[in-house]
Formats: C-alpha cells, sequence, structure tokens
C-alpha cells in the first residue's frame, strides 16, 4: 500500500531528511490524500505547516494534535509519521461530531537532529525557544546551514518571528508516538501515557593531535587524534553506565575523521555526544566524568581536547491534567495503560510553553526505532488513535 | 615561485588526489617546464608516464628514475615531487654529458592510497603485481572505483597488460624521496641509504551492531558498535606499541560510521588498518593480536567482528651493490650518510622486480610528512641530486 514511507525508501531503509524534496514531496502527498477532510492549510515563515478544521466557535483557542514527517538516516516508517497520520485518522473518526472548537493538526518541521545537528527544530521556532541562526551553529563539515537551506527553499529566515505562537494559542497539545523503547513491548500494555521527557544534552568533543605518516612515525612520536578520541568514546559509555540506574543514557553517535586517509595518522577528530535522562543530577554528573575523561587525555595523549556545546535542555514535566484524562478513557475503553517517562525528545516538550501538553506512547516491537527494522502493530496504533479522538471529543464539545 | 604544489593548494595543505584534474594538471605544467629537455614523452595503458633522453646505443636498457605527483589529502609540498622534479634536475646537471645508455625518468601514477584504499597503484600496474580490477576491491562509500576512474579519463582498464614491463627492461631504477621520519633530521646527516623498505598490510574491520534510538534504549540494551570499534582501535595501537622495538607500527586512519547520526547509536562501523615493518614475525604478531581483541569484543560486546584484507605485501630488500655505490659517491663528495630502512612504501618496492633498485632519502624537517607542515631544505634537497647525477652517469658511460 502506499504510503509516507515510499517517499525515501531503499533497501537501507527510509531516509527522509528535513527540507529536502523526498520531505516536501511526502507531505504534499499525504495533503492530497486527506483533501476531503476539507482542512484548511497554512505554513508559517519557517515551514511548519498547520491543517485546521473549524469548530462551532472559532474564536476558541483550537486543540492542537500532531507530530513530524522528517526522518532520519536509514529511519523506519513509524517515528513520526504515527502522530501526523494517527491525528488524521482521529479527524476521520470525529467527522460526523459536532465540535465546539476548532482543532489543528500541527506537522512540525525538523524534528530529528540528522540534517542539522538539533532536534525538534520547528517546534523551537514557533515555541520562540530558538533563532535560525543558532539552529546554523552545528552545521556538518560540507553541509549547507540551516540558514541558507531556509532561504533555499523559499523562507526567509529573516522574518522567523512570524512563525512564534504566544502562550495560550492553544487549548492544549496531544502528541500520540511510538515508544522508541522497550517497556510496552516486554510488559504488553497497548498504550504509554507520558508525565516526563528526558532531553537531549548535545556537544562535540574536537580532538586535535598531529598527521603524519602512517608508515614512518614510529608509535612513540604521535599524537594520535583518534587513539584519543576511541579512549574519550569508552569514557562516554562509561559514564552513561554508571548513570544507568538514573535512567541516564549517553552515546557517540557521529565521528569526524581528518584528514581521514589510510596511511594518515589522524590529525583530528570530532565526536558528536547525545547524552540524556530526566535527572537533572544525574546528567550533571555523567557530563562531569566525561569532562574528567577529556582532561585525562590530554595529558595521557599529548593532544588538546575542547567541547562545543550544541544544546543542554532540560527535562520537561507534561500536564498531570491530561495524563489522568487520558487515563479515565483507557480505562472507560478498557485498554491496557501505563504511566511512564519518554527518554526521547519530542516536538511535545517545547508545546509546554503554549499549551498543557500530553503524550501517548505506542508499543514498539523490541523497542528498535531509527532504524530499518522499526515496527508497530496497526491494532496498537488504532487504539492510540481511537484514545486521542475520544480525548478530543472530550475538551472540543 | 610557481610549482607543482600549486595545484591543489588550500590554507589546508596540498590536495591533490591520483587521477584527479589537478594531478594532470600539474603534471602538463612541468612537463611544459622542462621542454627544453627535449624529452621523449610516452604515456602507458593506465597513465604512467615516461620521459626519455636517448642515449649513444638506445639498444640498451635505460637508467630509469622516477617517483609520483599525486599527494595525500592535506598535503605538502615534497613527498614524491622532489623524486620527480629531482630527477630532472639531474638530467639537467648531466646535459652536457655524453652518456651511452639511455635514461628515462618515470611519473608513477596513484603512489597514495588516499584516492582508492591502494598505494603504489602505477608501479604495482607496471610490474604486473595487481590488476585495475584487484586495485578496485578498497572503493570507499560513495566514490567512483578505479576502473570507472581509468575509463573516465579515456585508459581502458581492459588493456591493462599492455602496461607491464618484463625484468631487464631497465638497467636499474633510483628513487630519490624524503624520508618522512625524523632519523636523518635527529642526527643531521644529509642522505640516507635505503636498504628495506617496510610493507603495508592494510584490512578493513567491520563492526556489526544495532542501530537504535539513542534517547530510548537503556545502555544495557545496546549493541554499540563504535563502543565495540573505539576497544578495537586502542587493541590496534596496543598491538603496534609491543612490537615498537621491531620498528612496527599501526593505524586506524579512517573510521566509517552507519547511520552517523547524533541521535543513533551507531549500527555498524568500519575501521581501515594500515600495519607495517621491515619484520615479518613482528607483523605477524601484532596482526595476530588484534585479530584477538576482535574475537574479545564479540563476547564483550555482542557485535559481529569480520575482516577484510586489503594488501599483505611483504617488505622488501633493495640492492646491495648500487646501496654501496651510493655510499661511495657520498664519501668522495665528503657528505654524511647513514643506511637506513624506509618505514614508508614507495614504488621503488615494486621496481625490485624489473631491475636492482636503490633510494635515497632526504632529511625532512621533524619527520612531518602527510601534514601540509611537510618540508625539507633545498640545500639538502640538491645534495641528494647531486649524489644521483653522480650515480647515473656513472652507470650510463
Amino acid at each position: 500500500m502506499a504510503g509516507v514511507k515510499d517517499f525515501g525508501l531503499s533497501d537501507k531503509g527510509v531516509t527522509r531528511l528535513a527540507y529536502t524534496d523526498l520531505d516536501f514531496a511526502a507531505q504534499a502527498w499525504l495533503l492530497e490524500q486527506v483533501k476531503d477532510l476539507n482542512l484548511t492549510v497554512t505554513e508559517d515563515a519557517v515551514g511548519n505547516t498547520f491543517l485546521r478544521r473549524p469548530g462551532i466557535d472559532n474564536s476558541l483557542p483550537p486543540i492542537a494534535m500532531g507530530s513530524h514527517l522528517d526522518t532520519v538516516i536509514q529511519a523506519g516508517a513509524y517515528d513520526g509519521i504515527v502522530g501526523v497520520v494517527g491525528a488524521l485518522e482521529a479527524l476521520y473518526m470525529l467527522r460526523d461530531e459536532k465540535l465546539t472548537a476548532p482543532v489543528e493538526i500541527i506537522i512540525f518541521k525538523a524534528e530529528e537532529s540528522s540534517r542539522f545537528g538539533y532536534a525538534t527544530m520547528g517546534s523551537k521556532l514557533m515555541t520562540g525557544s530558538a533563532t535560525p541562526e543558532q539552529l546554523s551553529q552545528g552545521t556538518k563539515k560540507n553541509d549547507k546551514s540551516f540558514v541558507e537551506v531556509l532561504r533555499e527553499n523559499g523562507y526567509n529566515p529573516d522574518n522567523y518571528a512570524e512563525a512564534i505562537k504566544k502562550p495560550g494559542y492553544y487549548k492544549c497539545f496531544l502528541e500520540i508516538h511510538i515508544e522508541q523503547g522497550k517497556v510496552l513491548d516486554e510488559t504488553g500494555e497497548q498504550i504509554g501515557i507520558v508525565h516526563n521527557i528526558a532531553a537531549p544534552t548535545r556537544f562535540k568533543i574536537i580532538v586535535d593531535g598531529m598527521a603524519d605518516h602512517s608508515g614512518a612515525t614510529p608509535m612513540g612520536f604521535r599524537k594520535d587524534a583518534l587513539v584519543a578520541g576511541a579512549k574519550l568514546i569508552l569514557a562516554v559509555q562509561k559514564a552513561a553506565e554508571e548513570e544507568a540506574s538514573k535512567g541516564t543514557v549517553a552515546t557517540v553517535g557521529v565521528v569526524d575523521v581528518e584528514p581521514s586517509s589510510i596511511n594518515v595518522v589522524p590529525g583530528k577528530v570530532t565526536l558528536w555526544v547525545d547524552l540524556r535522562g530526566v535527572d537533572n543530577a544525574s546528567i550533571a554528573k555523567a557530563l562531569d566524568k566525561i569532562q574528567h575523561a577529556m582532561a585525562n587525555v590530554v595529558d595521557s595523549d599529548k593532544v588538546i581536547v575542547s567541547q562545543e556545546m550544541l544544546t543542554a535542555d532540560k527535562p520537561v514535566a507534561l500536564s498531570d491534567d491530561l495524563a489522568y484524562e487520558f487515563a479515565k478513557i483507557c480505562e472507560e475503553m478498557g485498554v491496557k495503560y501505563r504511566h511512564m517517562n519518554s527518554g526521547a525528545g519530542h516536538d511535545a516538550m517545547h508545546m509546554v510553553k503554549l499549551a498543557p501538553t500530553s503524550m501517548l506512547f505506542i508499543p514498539c516491537k523490541e523497542g528498535i526505532s531509527h532504524n530499518p527494522a522499526e515496527y508497530a502493530k496497526l491494532e496498537d496504533i488504532c487504539v492510540g488513535v481511537e484514545v486521542l479522538a475520544k480525548m478530543v471529543k472530550k475538551i472540543a464539545q
């Protein structure tokens, strides 16, 4: 069956990076499929898209739902997409209902950090949490910056402030998403109700050594940036392992080696680190241990090590009121659910600035995500959509 | 002053990869500068170039000199170039001499492995030591293969055998080259006479783990290919350090991470390893230790590790007769010299198949090479060229 997943699909999964032609084409295709919903489509100054269903009283703040259509490199077909398609499906379920408040589906741009080094860019911009200029700092070697890409696609980055929405603009924000973890898959519960979102602290570690001929430079004379870098990769792993009981995790996902030649001792290495948790003290402790290791390799490996902060977000608490409302709906429906936290970041964590916000998790197989093997059962997604639709109906009446 | 170095020069040094437009342009420019030598220029089926000065008896096998014009990424201005320009300079010194034998300067193609993953490709092809097909196995992600590049530049890879020269074709082969090590710079000797060339054993280590969401995958549930890869980078370093007294060295120069995204646990990592020495037993011992470490991470990190051999050359002995002839010339000139080995590989190591071969090393500052800071004193190069010219005259008379 045709789907959003077809845009960027290869034998290595789905790759549909933000603001690429594939990203725009996927959205255009999806909007074409739901024309019969007669939604009013608007776009803000940075590319976030809004699909509005009018209410009886359009002076009321709209109930918002939504998620994103962009993916990481070599992704699956569910992350983000379930939240957009699920929200549309909820509108189909509510088609014959008379709702007092308007409802709006938001398709956030660039939720994944795979292209620009920053996550949840669309919701950051919409909530005034960052400027396009700030989101251009993490540009990878040989890549275009976010500001350049905005211009290239007909958006004027100077007008970014026009995209900022004020607190109270929405009545609430509701996001449905696959868990991207193993908890629901293992416990057999069909719904996760999210109370806190772990936020990523992201930084680059830059190791400067000395590029030398790999054959003619004796071991004792080297300043190998990659050997020092390898020690730091293991230090990041160890720091997170020691904080694992607090739910803290850390990952080196990208390694840039210069000059990257088999016959040259690496002269410079950049590690991209992602550190997360729901416990601020634990995150700080892990960061401290990593920085301690950075100081150690300066001594042991005669290299220069520096750090460049990309983001240092705080864990975010969602609305307990909405969470207990969701729980009530699940109970009425006889659906097994669980109160839980989110290890992954989501657009919802910025939307708390605008309105009470809540999230529903759908189980995904073995917790696999950001991987072509990502999978969620259609029946689980349908249950989530039904819970979502009931919630919208309840609030919008 | 204009020079070969200008082709590919930026603020990050010289980058003139083999078979690029820059590579061809540098050679064309150089040939233009030496037109007054009236050399006959020919090219073989794979792009090696031959500059011939006729002798009195052209039925005699020519005396060959030469080196290469291609560079690594972010290189200096001396590696290879000194051997080509030095040989031309020697011909200027011998301009008024009547020489019985013809003399030929060879400009070898693709001595550096930076583009195709294999070194000394031109001399390998010329001596029948490899086929274009074999030299296309190491193609890096997103790069064109060697066979494709040959075709693109008007060479027919199917005709590669036409480039192969037979043993006895040359009288001898002489190469002058910067040392790319620190020995001569530290001892103050002006000439190194090379007896053995360490040969690289090169292989890829491929680590297959599991790509997962970096936020939602607890530490204990990961199969992080990069964490396992970091352990192997350190194991390669340790194996070489333990064999350092035998002159063995090992380097991981390239790391490919998939999918290479800050919010995804690395699913696959490829390490490109270069292992070298002049002692076969020591090289084998280091390789054994690396393979032992590969088996260990399979257990400890729950990843799959495989190895792919790229080259496994044996150390090569050059001509002792020519070496002692060089020593005699140095003594006659009052030049301080040293008998030594080469840690780096050179085209000379394949030319031993065709003719007695010898190499001269010129000191280079702090042993720095494959780096923009590479530097050799003009006076040292001139001494080397004079020794070379005297040798050619002696043999060609």
